[in-house]
């Protein structure tokens, strides 16, 4: 999905020649966080996306921490819109440099 | 390399079906690991390696716990040999399961 014309600009993350492998991997080892990531990747239905379009039960305060998480990663770009911040999975800069890793996440599933 | 007959049994590791995304992606977000497991991909001269064979100039004991989370996280397997501990890769396991995801290891870089 091309970026639309006019958006706020991108929170602070990392450029992508910073992406590091270890931090990548360490902000995706939890189940929230793939499933976060993976609906992005699948279920994406507009450019950014609000916390509350993922349907997660969980305190506010929680998913802040776990999408800012993401983001200093270098996983998704979030940008302020008002009072809300809204998600994007940083698609082509992962796919640059760590090829096959965002397929692992979209071929994930929880554990029963 | 295929497995030589008559190896001692491996230390208990979760089955192929058991292995997860999120757990052994934790296990792989640190650089130490990162580099075990790559120096195994990489380098390897025999079918299963001991600790020293490694380099590694850390105390026993830390290597020891590293070694042992790559196991409890299904990405090493393990064998004693008398008093050593040797480990190898399973390989085959991790293509099967998260397609792709050893190729990251074998290109990834110690930060600078």
């Amino acid at each position: 999905m091309p970026e639309p014309p006019g958006l706020p600009e991108p929170l602070p993350e990392p450029a992508l020649h910073d992406l590091r492998l270890e931090v990548v991997l360490g902000a995706l080892s939890d189940p929230l966080r793939l499933r976060i990531v993976r609906k992005l990747l699948l279920e994406r239905e507009r450019f950014d996306h609000p916390c509350g379009w993922f349907g997660l039960d969980r305190p506010k305060s929680s998913l802040s921490h776990h999408f800012k998480a993401l983001r200093e990663a270098g996983i998704i770009r979030q940008r302020q819109y008002g009072l809300e911040r809204r998600s994007h999975v940083r698609t082509a800069d992962l796919e640059a440099r760590f090829p096959g890793l965002l397929d692992l996440v979209a071929a994930w599933t929880p554990a029963r």
